[in-house]
């Protein structure tokens, strides 16, 4: 059908709407392809539930052709299966919960791990049913503290969220793989650049995790990545451990006074001026600076972490929270903070500005087996034999020399620490740079996390009761829209890439005559029958320059123009992203457009 | 893609789900359509999805043909366009309310009539772009108190809703003559008997509406006909009046003694025997019984409403439910029950068994004029100059020849009392006959109570401001599934109609021999190339016994067996509905079962 733009339900907007603040936003909303409901949740429109349904459309493709079968479940759904795997309390604020007439917890989902599992469980049995691999599009709903740019942070958006069942972890290893294959299949169809790059499990728990980030200034995630091919989302790059050193003959570590030095600059200035050291002067990275902050759990706690890491580099409090689950009692989302005054009076054996974990020294109160008993946690490179100095644990001291693994121990190494353009890629690769990315997928190995908490287990052929390990990847398929949109416009609107767009072809009638409108309608009849999918301009009283700028903010890849050249038999066709045009006998324009959009 | 039995994700059930008792809820579950997720919220398994996409694709093409436009509305929205109408309040507890984290007020949106009104405003101002139509295919959330039989009445459930927004009554009317014609087809093509009957406009406010009932035991909604063509729903029908009667001549009212007559048996026998009528004796339609009601508003307030009905009639509290909107402050969903012992302690002068309205009479207290100032309706059979025998409001008492417009008045008229079967059709059609069925579609003419409230106004052709008239029409997707399951089916499964079947042909293959199973899958890759859509039962140890039975639960048209025929070249055609069979030879199979399927 002919979309007549005299009846489409559309009007366009000279004005950028006031909450927008980047382009996809202020140009799907000004080109009538969604409107705002509310804060993060939005209305499609004809024209943008043409580009969605595309978009799903390929995504469907892709999944089917790994052998996925399609599913639909609920959007609201009872709490007890988020109860049983934690997630109804480690979700935090970001889930939306409700009650129903008869006061049952309700939630509406973010995402179904606990659902599949339940209908697995429900349907299988054996090892024989093994593999099995399901999926949905469908709507979910995060209640995101701070929704943002239109559709890229949405309260209610859609997903495509699958799910992979095997009964061993090289079948799971092979669902990944063809899940990844897949990804990068889809978001080429799109014609969307993406970059896999290693992640954090997060709150979802799970080992082997990958984003596919699409790097964009716009991007609320931040990625690094090497000349050689290696990239990570910053949470997830690891450090390099030195080697550890010989302790052997290193002199014993010493107390001194160190007046006024509670910052890194003072104490290395001081250090310099008490104890020089030969050869080069004492550095920032010769100290070990030693960070309180405080992890709020989602069940409310408060607990109390120190970190240890060289003077010279500051804690990334992001990489912290995504890397301390495993240390902490309780998992899902932790919220850190640097450690306020009154979480240090409860601890009066930490000496703000000269906190150290020595636990050779009097003054010994951090690590394992030391006497505060909070949690301590070093970076990467404090390997065993590295000295250090560090604070004594009283007012205007320092330990000089301490060494790790003789005078301190700690409870476990954490990535903390921010990530530096310049530092070297953990694979050999080159030094890393710093990148921003959309993340348009995820695909976890989230091995029997699931699986024991509602208790999938199947028989093996053995006759064994087996547990079974899952996967979980995603495809943010709204915000794909809208990553389209955003790395596919110009000053003047929307460009399209043909695949998603919602036409093959916009025509603009301009003139009065009758002739020209009756040309244009049958040129749009034309090419409809030869399979393109029209939107037509037949405004009767609209000026050709309104005609034009509409067209070029819908971004339809191919504009076609029938107005004054009709008197010479010939048609405009105009490349909506070169914007290169040239004129076209009528007689020949659906072959020619046909042939521009591939049918 | 051929969907082979061995990998699909099903698998079949030989019990009936302990929480079933309707026949499409027990097949759908045992047959793998779906699964219940929570009361009234379900699951869809693979072959649901299918069946559900080609009711969606009947109803999408038909709304396309009547010049619909598809849009797409989010389920979660804020209060304040529900506020503005009223329906925040006026839904009661069948609306999922819930809070964000800034506590601000959300709903899970039973309809969407504010969002779509509030959209045309949003981007339409003139007369010029009327009329339009707008539609969507979305999940609904309705919270039932009792979700009941599958599908047939969910809690989360799949509509299409359309809205049709016009400038003036003429437009309206040709919008909702289009609907109505698009609605018989979707049903026809859905191969799902309705018919339309007059319905009530209910919570949704408006003038004309009727609902398409698909005719069914198990149905909810009670409906009468006659055999002349008349349809309604219960609360709908309208009772003929009887011409008034001219009350010069009427005998005065006289109060009587009746002692212990609280009950119009009791009245009725006393009646002839203190004060017998010539001719005939008297029967309860001549005693007038005055029925004392408590209408709760969705406000929590409890209005006290007396309706005076014909002795001989019963109230019926749904059709009360349904009439009585006008005649309360707050509109939106009322419960009406018997009024309470307290309720009626509060009121003295209604004596429990004498109620009457004489207000000519020393204790007159009903009516406008009435002393208790309480809500007066009648039934419309008491009209002006009609003579009742009825309560006198003391104890033992009743008045003889009360003549209603002389010696009474009343508030307005409602219809209230329970339809007969053999009641005379209002159109004169014939005597009715009650049938039940299951609402599957409902249309509206909603007028301008949705555009006043939320201010959609249009500059007519004058260039005045006129506010716009609107109708709201809805096909319940999900429940069509249910339905036709529940209207297809026999002791052995399912029997789709062709149109919505989750596949053309269900080939089993049985027997041991690989060459049965290579000349199956030939077969299925034929009938694929052919066009049709293929279930093939490639399980290798599942017994014959087993896999006719599956094929018979999944309701699939056509059956081919390849077995043992196939020795002799055929197979065998088997047609699930009529359970005819027939052996066709093998190399004419795909030719054969494309031309049933109407390839």
């Amino acid at each position: 059908m002919v979309l007549r733009l005299s009846t489409l339900f559309l009007r366009t907007l000279r004005e950028d709407p006031v909450d927008a603040e980047v382009a996809s936003h202020k140009l799907l909303v000004r080109a009538g392809y969604i409107r705002r409901a509310a804060p993060g949740i939005y209305s499609w429109l004809p024209l943008g539930l043409k580009v969605l349904a595309k978009v799903e459309a390929i995504v469907r493709e892709e999944m089917n052709a790994i052998g996925a079968q399609e599913v639909h479940f609920p959007a609201l759904l009872p709490r007890e299966p988020y109860e049983a795997t934690n997630r109804w309390t480690e979700y935090g604020e970001g889930l939306f919960r409700l009650k129903d007439r008869k006061e049952a917890d309700y939630l509406l989902a973010p995402t179904h791990e606990e659902m599949f599992t339940l209908l697995v469980k429900d349907l299988y049995s054996s090892y024989k049913d093994l593999p099995v691999c399901l999926y949905q599009i469908q709507t979910k709903y995060r209640d995101e503290a701070r929704p943002r740019a239109g559709l890229l942070r949405g309260r209610e958006f859609i997903m495509k969220d699958s799910y992979s069942f095997d009964i061993d972890d090289a079948g799971l290893d092979a669902s990944y793989a063809a899940h990844r294959e897949a990804y990068l299949r889809i978001f080429e169809r799109l014609g969307l650049e993406v970059i896999p790059v290693k992640a954090t499990a997060g709150a979802m728990g799970g080992s082997k995790s990958e984003e596919f980030l699409h790097p964009t200034e716009v991007g609320e995630d931040t990625f690094v990545r090497s000349a050689g091919g290696y990239a990570a989302n910053v949470e997830a790059v690891t450090t390099v451990a030195p080697p550890e050193i010989d302790f052997t003959d290193a002199p014993p570590a010493e107390v001194k006074d160190t007046p006024d030095t509670p910052t890194i600059e003072t104490l290395v200035a001081c250090a310099n001026d008490i104890a020089p050291r030969d050869g080069e002067p004492w550095t920032a990275a010769d100290t070990l600076k030693n960070v309180v902050l405080a992890a709020t759990l989602p069940t409310g706690e408060r607990h109390i972490v120190i970190i240890g890491v060289p003077g010279d580099r500051a804690v990334d409090l992001k990489r912290v929270e995504a890397n301390i689950g495993g240390f902490l009692p309780v998992g899902g989302e932790v919220a850190i903070e640097a450690a306020s005054e009154e979480d240090l009076k409860k601890h009066p054996g930490l000496v703000k500005g000269y906190i150290g974990p020595g636990e050779s020294l009097d003054a010994a109160v951090l690590g394992t087996e030391g006497k505060t008993g909070l949690l301590y946690l070093v970076d990467p490179r404090v390997v065993s034999g590295t000295s250090w100095i560090t604070g004594a644990n009283l007012e205007g001291k320092h330990v000089f020399g301490l060494v790790a693994g003789r005078d301190f121990a700690w409870d476990g190494v954490i990535e903390s620490v921010e990530v530096r353009a310049g530092d070297e890629a953990p694979d050999g690769s080159g030094p890393l740079e710093a990148a921003r990315g959309i993340e348009m997928g995820h695909i976890f190995q989230l091995g029997r996390k699931y699986a024991e908490a509602l208790g999938l287990q199947v028989l093996d052929a053995n006759g064994k009761l087996t547990t079974v390990t899952m996967g979980s990847y995603g495809v943010g398929v709204t915000r794909a829209v809208a990553a389209l949109a955003e790395s596919n416009h110009d000053g003047k609107g929307l460009v399209w890439p043909r695949n998603v767009a919602p036409a093959d072809v916009h025509i603009v009638a301009t003139g009065k005559g009758t002739e020209i409108f009756e040309a244009a309608a049958e040129l749009a009849a034309g090419l409809e029958a030869a399979g393109l999918e029209v939107i037509y301009d037949d405004r009767p009283k609209v000026s050709p320059g309104v005609k034009f700028g509409d067209a070029e903010l819908i971004g339809v890849p191919t504009i076609v123009v029938v107005g004054r050249g009709l008197a010479d038999g010939v048609v405009e066709v105009k490349d909506r992203a070169t914007g290169e045009a040239g004129n076209i006998p009528l007689e020949a324009a659906v072959a020619h457009v046909a042939a521009l959009a591939g049918k």
